[in-house]
């Protein structure tokens, strides 16, 4: 029993005066509205009534208004649960959890579920419990889903922290972590099983003991169908979700093998228009359809929203409105067993979106636990900025690098050599394998830029191996100068790319003295930078707002300075090193072949 | 951490390595049938692969059918969750958890939530147990919500045990205790709040332990709306049910009010047809919409089934067979949080019913945890009888009684008085209230065959109070003789009436002598009775079908040998001493006005 438990009691039985006495009334009424009832997927004329951060009573309240009731007249407008994203990740913003909340909040989310696996990678449980403690501070809710696997493929990669089964009692028993996160260390069903069974007795390990306090566990299965499908959901203990889901048919099989399928559709990868068919082409019922975000950049969340720019999105394609929201309110909290959010009923938490225009899902009003927080798209409330302890921010633990160090080297070889290549696919974390000519001088590999064939490097900086992961990238359409970053998926090693050696030295250097960040050079001197100095992934430095142009400059210094054409190309920088999709990948021990759970000569 | 996660886990492995192996196969493939999908509301041809006690995947499962694999053809069936009763009293069946369980098992029935509220209130928290532990010897997953507070209304009437906030540790710590069951102490909403409100904390403190430590609360809203659902609901913790529902406009307002509705449709009360108006006509969500039966007599569960007959309803009023299969299935499994039962998903426990007809919910096998337990309505495993300790075997506490003790006295009057009369209303559990006037000879009141006017007593028999309460009754129909019986809502002490007085004097004695049960006498003599030893409510004596014969037969005797022409004489008369009900009730204490918590003089 905690004290929150007792203090409930205590608050419960003041509602129940408020209810039946005739001579205590609300704190608060929404006055005047059309509810949306997520239960029974209806609107209907309501009141909300209020008292301290619950609601009383969802209905005709008149009788609950006493002399100091506050009243909001909320006359023709939509009220409707919070919204919860069931899964996101801060670092994807590169934002501290406060900033991305004060650009949340104003949309309607009051819940998210978040996962921090990229931070795990870097600083394992002490980075975690940083960003758990930045929560618990804030108004909305803020719950996190854990990894139980970093790196994702140990032995082809190094993390800053490797996070296994021992580390699942002390991540698991906080309030604010509600489980286990996407479950990708056996993503890749066939090859783990093959490879590396014993990666599967660990999971189990993890899985059983996070039932057995009854956590959730969330899954990850992209492309799976049938006893591949079945493996996944069984290793995650029966229950999971997938937010990797990408086709009618995938959405279809999932489904129907019990999944909660959390659609994407956030800043980058977009999977409703095509999951949602399953629903409105073939009938399927929608309980467990969920929408998440995923990945958001901050720009997005201001210009267009969250979880309600998603919802508008999902009633164009032709869903009905209350469905679609079902789908950010009651679908979740049924999913992870959130029995006070998710709805708005008696003894509820007060977490409530006010919509001025349903089809646009314009957001007027945003309380949390009964206290408005926002109108009209602004906060009403001073959410103080939090800055993270130094310990989380010197995580880049490497000396500087030296020319011969980022070569690639070919001994012996005269004029060209092959060189296995990886190639980018526009807009897709996947990428493609090929092998090209390139040229030789004085025993090093050189760059064509003509040719779009650079040099693609992982530069341990845990502090750990201390190795260098080198190949070759096609389709980084560099013209000129370097770009270096800290931040690299999963294990978020210093990954680096450019038209000339150089340059990728003073890259990489540049991300080294920052502690962290990205770093644009050309010709021996920066052309643009950012710092990211909380595990070389966030920053504490800025605002929402601020990232936002930050980030909008920086590529229009890629386009102008390096002559980049990529539409984002951090981002697809940042995913070359993700072992968990096909097909090669490089990282700090070499170039994987992913499948194969195999090293690859650069040299072919 | 329990051995059963352990074992959990490394099943989970096992399972793994069917579906991946490719050398290793599944123990029994259900081949050929219609997957009835309670996630997407779907019908489609399908297999069901299932390895120990769990299924390992739904849809083509050939791959995974080796040389030892069974295979049972069901083709051209439908396969379904095995059904779920979320809210049942054994004690209505006066059968044992085995004995009922042999009759609802070959119905499809796999799961069944008791409430053991009336045994605990004769014997309390031991009573309770025996039964739980009896629970634990089936194959069936039988849980209980368990009452926090006996008696119903503590001052008005005696129960043998006094279950209250105190309880609840021992209670509630049992991995077969689901959680706090109806929560009736708080129905009669307006009253409690005025007259006990006491009582309102007690209850808070029971249910807000119970929250904390995960279980779950039911709740009892008859006729509640508005403000009076909104204080039930949030007594109960926020997220309640309700199997009280009678009206259209009630299940609407529940449904709205985030209420998980169970449609009651069992032997005596049938509210579906009127409830699910709701859904049929007003298209509501269904998603919190769950049948069950409350109370069930053993010749219905022979005749017409369980839960399936209550399927077939409500399929026969007009509702999808898959969406009424869900009110069985899915929907009761969310709302307790079973995520292992109530679909039919890859690790979800193989419980299992085959279904030959679907819209005669014809049950042609059943399968509990991967093993085929019933075939054509038979069991096919046996199922020993469970024989109960003789500790919850003498729970009659009362010496004989004499004549002058059940006499209704009116000193000093002459020729007739007014007498405050309980009017029986056929099929319900709530009666009228009426003034009569009764004949009175040598100081005591007669009854009055004529005028159907007879006393109504009960005889406290817990060794406690060892008080009698005196009314009279209109509408038992009695002609002759005299019925009493151990059995009488919800404290249970002993309930006689009868055209005279010695004849009641017999019947008390009778009951008091069996150690409980039933007994009809007439002119001085038995004419038929039932021993109920368990707690004087159920019998470890008789199999279903024995029962169901013996009740059959005291129907008759009671309409031929005593002339009684009521449809369940036994049943009326047993709920004239339920206080939670209007309008007045007979206690051990007395004459009760339910509304005003009050004891009423019994002449007028």
């Amino acid at each position: 029993m905690l004290t929150t438990d007792i203090k409930a009691a205590i608050q419960r039985r003041r509602m129940i005066d408020v209810l039946l006495s005739g001579n205590i009334y609300a704190d608060l009424v929404l006055k005047g509205g059309y509810i949306i009832n997520v239960v029974t997927r209806e609107i209907y004329a309501g009141d909300v009534a209020i008292q301290g951060d619950r609601i009383l009573l969802v209905g005709q309240a008149d009788k609950l208004i006493g002399p100091l009731t506050v009243i909001e007249d909320v006359t023709g407008q939509f009220i409707s649960p919070g919204f919860i994203d069931s899964h996101m990740h801060f670092e994807s913003a590169m934002l501290t959890v406060t900033e991305f909340s004060k650009l949340s909040i104003p949309t309607g989310t009051t819940t998210l579920v978040a996962d921090p696996h990229e931070i795990g990678n870097v600083l394992g449980v002490q980075g975690m419990k940083a960003m758990i403690e930045e929560a618990k501070t804030l108004p909305n809710r803020v719950l996190f889903t854990v990894p139980c696997l970093t790196p994702d493929v140990p032995g082809l990669e190094t993390a800053g922290a490797d996070i296994s089964s021992k580390d699942m009692q002390e991540l698991l028993n906080d309030d604010y972590v509600q489980g286990i996160g996407e479950l990708q260390g056996f993503s890749n069903v066939h090859p783990v099983y093959r490879n590396a069974p014993y990666l599967i007795d660990d999971l189990l390990a993890s899985v059983s003991y996070a039932k057995s306090i009854g956590k959730s566990i969330e899954g990850n299965a992209p492309g799976l169908f049938g006893p591949e499908l079945a493996a996944h959901i069984i290793c995650g203990g029966g229950h999971v979700s997938c937010h990797e889901t990408t086709t009618k048919e995938e959405m279809m099989e999932k489904l129907r093998y019990g999944v909660s399928v959390f659609m994407r559709e956030g800043s980058s990868q977009r999977n409703m228009a095509e999951c949602i068919r399953a629903i409105t082409e073939e009938g399927m019922d929608s309980r467990r359809a969920i929408l998440v975000s995923d990945d958001m950049v901050p720009e997005d969340l201001l210009n267009f929203g969250h979880m309600n720019d998603i919802v508008r999105r999902t009633i164009a394609v032709g869903l009905d409105p209350v469905e679609a929201i079902q789908m950010v309110t009651i679908n979740p909290a049924t999913h992870f067993g959130f029995d006070d959010i998710g709805l708005l009923a008696p003894g509820t938490k007060a977490d409530i979106a006010v919509i001025s225009d349903l089809s646009r899902m314009s957001i007027s009003q945003v309380y949390i636990a009964g206290v408005k927080v926002a109108e009209h798209g602004e906060l009403t409330r001073d959410i103080p900025s939090y800055i993270y302890p130094v310990s989380v921010k010197k995580s880049v633990k490497r000396k500087p690098v030296k020319l011969e160090e980022l070569q690639i080297s070919a001994e012996g070889a005269y004029g060209s050599v092959l060189i296995r290549t990886i190639e980018v696919v526009p807009d897709q974390n996947l990428t493609g394998a090929g092998i090209y000519k390139a040229a030789v001088k004085d025993g090093v590999v050189q760059p064509s830029v003509a040719e779009d064939l650079l040099p693609l490097l992982v530069i341990e900086r845990h502090g750990r191996s201390g190795k260098i992961g080198k190949t070759f990238v096609r389709g980084m359409k560099l013209q000129s100068g370097a770009i270096a970053e800290s931040v690299a998926h999963d294990t978020h090693n210093i990954i680096v790319t450019g038209t000339n050696y150089a340059d990728m030295v003073t890259a990489v250097n540049r991300v080294i003295a920052m502690d962290g960040g990205i770093a644009m050079i050309r010709d021996g001197k920066v052309v643009g930078d950012l710092p990211l100095r909380i595990g070389g992934l966030m920053t504490d430095e800025l605002t929402g707002k601020e990232m936002s142009s930050r980030i909008t400059e920086l590529h229009r210094l890629a386009r102008e300075e390096l002559g980049c054409t990529l539409h984002v190309p951090f981002m697809h920088l940042s995913f070359l090193s993700l072992v968990t999709s096909p097909a090669w990948k490089i990282t700090d021990i070499g170039l994987i072949d992913v499948d194969a759970f195999t090293v690859l000569p650069t040299l072919a």
